[in-house]
């Protein structure tokens, strides 16, 4: 806070010099936000004072620069900050776009601005910006050059968290002109068309945490009514603009088998293998993320407690294909990691990708698939159609969609989404300090518990005498949940829920081999309310065949990108007195 | 509480007309205890009310019966409970073995009441003792018969916990006479001798928590100083007489392949399999039990931090073994588990016994050995000579010692061990509720850690400015340690600890492949010691490969066997200002 009190009280100090000064571009403040920190530059040479106290406070920014190549990043950097930005934003009342004796400029003259030496111009609705200064500090790193010289829409079409008042206001301060008419319009026929306009119609049920690209989970209150979630509901978590693929020109490359390069069809996939069917539960490694915000705010998706749902999935082994093609004691001798590549890319054509350990590929007991078919059904196009991998036990984000490439190598995927992100940390670990290089990417996820009903902030009747509390469980590693303990007065005292491994009127799954538990458990359980209870404070913890517990409390696990966020779950309803119509 | 009160006030009562009427047997009180709860019992139909009351309450003493068929139950009952029980006897003065004008009966008299219809007579160094009644209280369930009709000392000195004050207590209310001068000295030259009479020398700086059988653990502090935790001081859990093996004699029998009973020598053994050495830390289910005695008391040897330890070990792959003697297809298609039965017996000649999954036993990164050497040398006496199973991994009881018959079958070990004792349960499950069928026999161990330095109660000094901290972290299931987090201010905020795989001075141990990492990592810190700070709450808490944590606090963890301790550890010390010398 003392950097955005000095911030605010700058831009003060500054505002009329800059807004009068504008076209001589000698002192204009920019205010930008990264790591819950403010910093201000000068683009003048004037206060130096001032400018060496933000300068050394630079450093914070190499992870915006080094860290976050693609554009998730700046998705979540910019999105969790915005209250911050708009507070800082409406003190300093930077309100420049008001300004109507601007410069007229042509697109020619726009496009000779593509680089940090002759200046990064961009175009946004008809104005002209030099962002410049803004290059080294953009939260998506350098790939706001992509835009150089030209229209900012078509990436902010494909982030669409730049649409937010804030970051327009961030653009207002490098405004420098406007686009002559025909520019305008000759650019607005060329822009590409919205890369998220062929994105397939979801159930209105879904709680929408960003729809470009597109995030859900489905409300808590329904999750649990089914042991197979319907895919509709399923949770959505992707990454890029859903890929529309041709099922005929479908073709599945696998690199670094004995063989070389093996080109593979969906048809050839589907009759070349036997088709395998496991029941698995996906969880995000943000899933609960909303709980650590609570205790200080993280990068990330702001997820609920239903990033998590459970699927029947059908599709070949992967270690049957990978057999098929030459996989033995030579390869294996060398390769450690299987790496996977999505269809899906951003604007540099960067695929999303992600790698699992070559023991949990090729093992019999690990049961991945390339799956084709979900709940019984081809593949929804959000789901990954025609084929994803499903690694069960392990987080969601190496449940690579969408599935064009799989490389057998020595090493880990190289992607950002392996590399620099999906990994846990310290509490006392922050962006300062940070090296992604310390922490293993996730794979395998801890126990996990959530309750489902009652919600929170809703009332039980005291003659009802008991409260009925049902959520799900699940663990990581095919470790099969043992027990889920309930308690209503805050942990104090718990009792032991009915475990469910079906849904109503089918028969109970058998129980899984030992380490193979891929699917959840919903769980269920009547505790008494007690006497004189106010309020009950309900709390849920589940077991694995492991004996992991889950931790009490959200600090002590809390960490900067708010991933395993898998401490107890807390839900806080009143007892009411004898008024069941108003339940 | 209540109970007890009931107890002691019926005892009062009934005192005098128990000790008046004793020879009729009519009325005599027998004080017991389980659960800790008292229950006391009469003899004769007088006193029905009060009969009821504890009637009523007799359920508690199933498990007595039905869960604890060795004597290690009985050990563990009798020994937590000594206190109350000793403040019972005292307050109800039960002092009968005063009494000089007993009858004087013959051995022969004596061997004819060796069942519940005949009565159930024993004998005590020269004494006569009618415990028909007390049989069905006996912690240590039936198998007190084996005594009836001759001498207890020969099953006392196997389970030398009977061998305390308030066990003659107990006795001593059962007296009905002494054995005639001529019948004492026969029998006593015929007691076979102490079972433990042949135990090995052990060192003497283990803190020993039971002496027969023989369990200790070193002193913490000593406990991290070495990476390989030297033999003589790794952690002793031994549930029965250590048995002396002739290794020219030795014999491991191997029941459930298809080629029948195999019967292998040591030197079969040592000569026909490749030699595979593994590192692997064991942990006993009940390390850090103390902590969950504090909380409430528990049944099971009183653990501190240290029974724990790591050691290389060397022996063939049980997955060699039994792939060269005939398992295959055929009977991986039904079996399920590998039973292991020791060579240590009880006075029934039951043996300790355990089994594993058969998955964790067959598979290629199971590591499972039939080890035959500890840090270079032959498995110690108290290691398991001449053979032990590893199974790393997995707790300690399944790593059966003095290995005598392995079977493969569709079923678990029949074991007490592995059946009633060495699993979970809910904080809420007491003895009265506990259904041992309801829950998992422990297999992988969840995520450890305990500090080793510095000792609770101990002073660091202000001026030295920073603390160092040191410990021990380590995770079941192969999951590899991968951040150790420290506190000195209770938990608030947190650093990241320096993990080691090597002794001082010897090269760290390269990066185990995923779900193979089987040995503990030692960790230390140097933290600052806050100002103004009079006293540090030092806490750590360890995260695996699968971001499985620990949890915050012992008592939601909290289980009537005290297993699976595994809390943040806490360690509270003194900040002295400047007074080095009385460190």
């Amino acid at each position: 806070m003392q950097h955005l009190k000095h911030c605010q009280g700058l831009a003060q100090v500054f505002l009329i010099r800059s807004q009068s000064s504008r076209l001589s571009k000698s002192v204009i403040p920019s205010l930008s936000v990264w790591d819950g920190h403010f910093s201000c530059r000068w683009r003048s040479t004037g206060g130096h004072g001032r400018q060496k106290y933000f300068n050394d406070r630079l450093p914070k920014f190499r992870f915006a620069l080094a860290g976050l190549l693609a554009g998730t990043g700046a998705v979540l950097a910019y999105k969790l900050h915005q209250d911050k930005v708009q507070l800082a934003a409406t003190s300093a009342q930077l309100r420049v776009t008001q300004t109507s004796d601007l410069p007229v400029y042509t697109l020619e003259e726009v496009t000779k601005h593509r680089s940090l030496d002759s200046g990064v111009w961009v175009t946004y609705k008809g104005g002209v910006y030099d962002i410049t200064e803004f290059v080294a500090i953009h939260p998506g790193g350098d790939k706001i050059l992509l835009a150089a010289g030209g229209a900012l829409e078509p990436y902010w079409a494909l982030y669409a968290v730049h649409q937010q008042d804030h970051v327009l206001e961030i653009l207002s301060e490098y405004k420098i002109g406007v686009l002559n008419p025909e520019s305008y319009k000759k650019q607005e026929s060329a822009n590409p068309s919205d890369p998220y306009s062929a994105e397939p119609t979801r159930h209105p049920a879904l709680q929408i945490n960003s729809l470009k690209p597109f995030n859900a989970e489905p409300p808590a209150s329904i999750l649990s009514d089914n042991y197979i979630t319907p895919s509709v509901i399923f949770f959505k978590r992707n990454h890029l603009p859903v890929p529309r693929v041709d099922p005929e020109a479908y073709r599945l490359e696998i690199e670094g088998l004995s063989g070389g390069v093996v080109s593979l069809s969906l048809s050839e996939l589907k009759s070349r293998f036997p088709k395998h069917t496991i029941t698995a539960t996906l969880q995000c490694a943000g899933n609960r993320r909303s709980e650590m915000n609570k205790v200080k705010q993280v990068k990330g998706l702001n997820w609920g407690i239903a990033a998590i749902s459970n699927a029947t999935w059908s599709g070949a082994r992967l270690r049957d294909v990978l057999l098929y093609y030459g996989f033995g004691p030579e390869v294996a001798a060398k390769a450690k990691h299987v790496q996977f590549e999505g269809l899906d890319k951003d604007v540099t054509g960067t695929a999303y990708g992600a790698s699992i350990p070559l023991n949990k590929a090729v093992s019999e007991e690990g049961d991945v698939l390339l799956a084709y078919e979900m709940n019984g059904e081809d593949l929804p196009p959000d789901h990954g159609y025609p084929v994803r991998v499903v690694v069960p036990g392990v987080v969601g984000a190496r449940n690579v969609k969408w599935l064009g490439k799989i490389v057998v190598s020595d090493e880990e995927s190289k992607s950002h989404w392996q590399q620099n992100d999906y990994k846990g940390f310290s509490p006392g670990t922050d962006w300062d300090t940070v090296d992604f290089k310390s922490a293993p990417a996730i794979q395998e996820l801890p126990i996990q518990s959530a309750i489902t009903h009652p919600a929170e902030g809703t009332s039980v009747d005291r003659s009802d005498r008991e409260v009925t509390v049902k959520g799900y469980a699940w663990s990581g590693g095919g470790r099969e949940v043992v027990r889920v303990d309930v308690s209503v007065d805050g942990g104090k005292t718990w009792h032991v829920a009915k475990l469910r491994t079906s849904d109503q009127g089918q028969h109970p799954a058998p129980p899984p081999p030992p380490g193979r538990a891929w699917a959840w458990k919903l769980w269920e359980i009547d505790v008494p309310i007690p006497h004189r209870a106010q309020e009950l404070e309900i709390v849920c913890k589940a077991v694995d065949s492991g004996y992991n517990m889950q931790p009490d409390t959200v600090a002590p696990i809390w960490n900067l990108r708010g991933v395993l966020s898998n401490a107890w779950h807390r839900v806080k309803v009143k007892v009411s007195e004898g008024f069941k119509d108003q339940k």
